[in-house]
């Protein structure tokens, strides 16, 4: 397999992630252009037959698809701004984390300087980069997504969801705070049996196929709220869902209740609203509509 | 099948889930005698064979194992508390839904009145009960769960945590902690993308199989807080965990930050008391040593 396979594809950004991103391209026989703003970063990906530039402007200018992976979106600007000339006519696709308003500007800004903007939520680590698992949600350009899709299968299971380019972080975000909230959880029960002397492990091998099994809940949930009716029959009501003995157990035991009292509130508030009858999945509505 | 191929079993209360277990005892060949407060509900147990009892006190004469399914910790001795004399020498299965105390003071109770307690926990909706995916947790007396351990495994997967009566509440609570707060987390992800015209179904494609995948990292988490050193290199820091981006894009979407205000406060309290460099699982110390 010769280098000039595929694509020439530059990599801005050699930190873990971009590191492994440009070795996943190199390994595939792409032409492979990398820099990074503190020298040295790029040796191993030389090594494997990578080019190094030596600014970010001659990075840019030697391939018609550049890939940003810096730290956030004031590092994308600081260095892409000088370079918006050199951009024009290429297509960007930037997976540096930023938020969904930061991506819409920058796609502004792109499209103000004649540059194809894809923006990337990547929902791996490094070490999963082109394994099972990985997956990148894009939005913005339909047509970079479709003319460079299969260059960015190489990195995993890649979905677009629109033209909106704020939506693939927008995703991102809510999976990961879905993520975060879970962890929080399982935090939260390994503090309620440990004082009883058991494990966190002895816990987790309970909690991990229990919670892997009520994450089938979401698509009945989902059900209810989008079809805008929560008096449905069949679901388990706001009232059943009192959440006053876990409360009094996690006080038992000594431990911190406001994990839980979270969820208490937004229970807590449509009860108090009237709606003690209707299904669990309403609490979304206490979440839709701050205080 | 005669009905005397098994043991003989009583349950006091049938409403939704003591119907269940009664049903899957009758099922099985059991002698089944049932009693409820209301009459009427023992009508469709009485045409599949089951036999009614007209008080408690008759119900808990007419079998070795008597399963007591009823409201909560207060009818459970509302029930049993004239029957004590009647319930010596018998075994005493209680799955009504109670607090680790709750159980241990009926256990006491039990004891005392020379009964053998089991104390449980279902992991399981009524459909649910005799079905794969159906849980039973058990504490208590290790004799008891020995000699009835057939019975109990018609209802469901059994598992027995220990002596302590109050193990199985604890699990049982512990694990509808994680639930409920997964739930939360997944209908704030829901509310985050809904205003760009993200439907709940579609989102719940995405977030089922993320959590599920997710849940892969308790066991890491575990592995650290057992080890109890929560400086072990290869983790996520507190301090790369800031969930920022997270409560701008959710305050950008209009919907409330507390959901996720929760978790961000677990992991300041940690980043503030110097620990900001140590692994993600160290938030279960602010939920451990309540501020
Ligand atoms: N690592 C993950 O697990 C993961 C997962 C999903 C998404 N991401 C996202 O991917 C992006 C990169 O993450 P990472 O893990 O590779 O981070 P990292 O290892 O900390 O690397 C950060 C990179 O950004 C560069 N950089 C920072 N500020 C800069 C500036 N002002 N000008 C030029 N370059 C600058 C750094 O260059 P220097 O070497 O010169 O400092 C380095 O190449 C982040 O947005 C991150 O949120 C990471
Ligand atoms: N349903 C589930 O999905 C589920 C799942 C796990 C655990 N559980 C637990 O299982 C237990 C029973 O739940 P369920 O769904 O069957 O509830 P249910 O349908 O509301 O039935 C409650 C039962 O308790 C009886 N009862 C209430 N107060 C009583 C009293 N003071 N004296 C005598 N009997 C009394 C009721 O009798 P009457 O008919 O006379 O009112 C009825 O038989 C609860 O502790 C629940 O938490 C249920």
């Amino acid at each position: 397999m010769t280098t000039n396979d595929g694509v020439r594809v530059s990599v801005l950004g050699l930190g873990a992630m971009g590191s492994a991103l440009a070795a996943a391209l190199v390994r595939a026989g792409h032409e492979t252009t990398v820099w990074n703003r503190s020298p040295g970063r790029a040796d191993d990906l030389v090594a494997q037959g990578a080019r190094v530039a030596a600014t970010a402007a001659d990075a840019v200018r030697a391939s018609p698809l550049v890939i940003a992976c810096l730290l956030d979106h004031a590092s994308v600007h600081e260095v892409l701004d000088p370079l918006a000339g050199d951009l024009a006519g290429r297509t960007l696709v930037n997976v540096t984390t930023t938020s969904p308003e930061q991506s819409r500007e920058l796609a502004a800004w792109a499209a103000e300087a004649g540059v194809a903007y894809l923006d990337g939520g990547i929902m791996a680590v490094p070490q999963m980069i082109g394994q099972p698992g990985s997956s990148i949600l894009y939005s913005g350009s339909a047509d970079a997504f479709e003319e460079h899709r299969a260059v960015l299968d190489l990195w995993g299971d890649s979905t677009w969801f629109g033209e909106d380019p704020g939506l693939a972080s927008l995703y991102d975000l809510a999976l990961l705070a879905g993520m975060y909230v879970m962890f929080a959880g399982f935090m939260h029960g390994a503090a309620m049996v440990a004082p009883a002397g058991v494990s966190a492990t002895r816990f987790a091998a309970m909690a991990a196929p229990w919670l892997t099994a009520m994450t089938g809940g979401f698509h009945e949930f989902a059900k209810v709220i989008d079809g805008g009716d929560y008096t449905v029959e069949g679901q388990q009501s706001l009232e059943f869902s009192d959440l006053r003995d876990i409360l009094t157990a996690s006080v038992e035991q000594g431990v911190s209740t406001e994990v839980v009292d979270m969820v208490q509130r937004l229970i807590r508030r449509q009860i108090d609203a009237g709606h003690g009858k209707e299904g669990f999945a309403r609490i979304v509505e206490s979440i839709r509509h701050p205080g």
